[in-house]
């Protein structure tokens, strides 16, 4: 009898850093991209398909399509939540994102990714069975 | 008489340096979000309206929303055009992006930005007569 | 009775991010800066004046010297510890880091920081009172 | 007979974008890394011994030490010239950089890289002969 699937999502901590700040005071918008992508990343992990275990499975998955929705700004050191969860892992595999202060939404969105075989560099109509089988999940 | 209007386009060069560049050997992805800026900021000052000039003029301009599609991978060095098209301007600012090597599509996407009064912090629900103004247009 | 100083230094762990590698699949030397930073404003924060507490005591701190030696390369994830230490306060802010991995050092380097008054822009050539009451020292 | 050896030296013109800027309206002591790393770049691709050179020749060449003097700062869109120099390519390459603003020094400092065997990742005392040949000079 297979293990219970752990939940599809995962949550982090930021602050942001000084060098995150613009001359707004705020934090530049181009780096949620980094905060949604350490909270991907450690997600990922949890499922030991992250990073390098994507390429020891003969497989690329670069992204494709990303989204921000920018609610409220934020200040240098500002607690921040940044929690993803997959979405979609039939034919790419889709993450959203929400990072709060609070109860306050900061900043919402997601990233799409496919798979690319590494050796033939095809992208893959559906995503490989071996993203199944590390999520724990049945297309 | 007025002025024929400027085109409400610009394109500039980019070859993504070493920093830019990732593991798999292409650009980071959240590295096109500084392309799209450097695209848009000259764009702006080509109607003596960017960062500086909209601050002079009372409003902030935050981007509230951004989306990039990335259709094919890009090198080191690779000589990339970005071109950056204002295609909204009554309620917010949109401003859409091609990026492309020789006749190939590199990456596509937009920003919205909406104007904010710097003194009650209000965000305006359209655009603040300003822009129209600097940009030549009527809305 | 005055309390004991607190040790003028602090450590914080960090994991290189993706965005952090380069096409040798080492960290990229330039995000080191980044790391050294963040230590170096938790260590400020232990003492009340970091950045925003510096503003509002009336004086910038720019860094106008910095030093990197680049020991061994870092990989993705690979846990490294950055500890800062204050070792000069007398007429400028200094402030040596060593980043380790295990028991093996990784990178070395310092900062060096001096204090301009915020209203007359001018340079300082003793550190300003209010650093020494905040570090709990005497020059 | 040889060509005259070219100028062991190179200067580039960069402006600091929006996303270089930081809460205190100047450019981030960090991101010089970048202008620094783009100068030296253009410089080796003169001499064909750029990043994907050195891969091709069998050496990785990484920086071991770096040092950055931050004499004055730098503004949003200012004209930097970044002038960079090799100085020494016996044991180890080093270049020097000065960035100017008219005829003002914005910053200077140098970057020291030692050649290592791509194969034994045994580290060069002497620089390999590759170097000396790309250049155009006898040690």
């Amino acid at each position: 009898m297979a293990d219970a699937p752990k939940e599809l999502s995962h949550e982090i901590e930021v602050r942001p850093a000084f060098f995150d700040v613009d001359p707004m005071n705020v934090v530049w918008h181009g780096h949620y991209v980094k905060f949604f992508e350490v909270a991907r990343s450690e997600l990922m992990q949890k499922f030991n398909y992250d990073y390098m275990a994507m390429r020891e499975s003969g497989f690329f998955w670069p992204i494709v399509d990303m989204r921000i929705k920018f609610v409220r700004p934020a200040a240098l050191h500002q607690l921040l939540k940044v929690k993803a969860t997959i979405t979609e892992f039939e034919s790419r595999l889709r993450v959203e994102y929400r990072i709060t202060s609070g109860t306050e939404t900061v900043t919402k969105g997601y990233t799409i990714q496919v798979a690319v075989d590494a050796n033939t560099m095809e992208m893959q109509w559906v995503c490989p069975k071996i993203l199944w089988e590390r999520l724990g999940v049945s297309p």
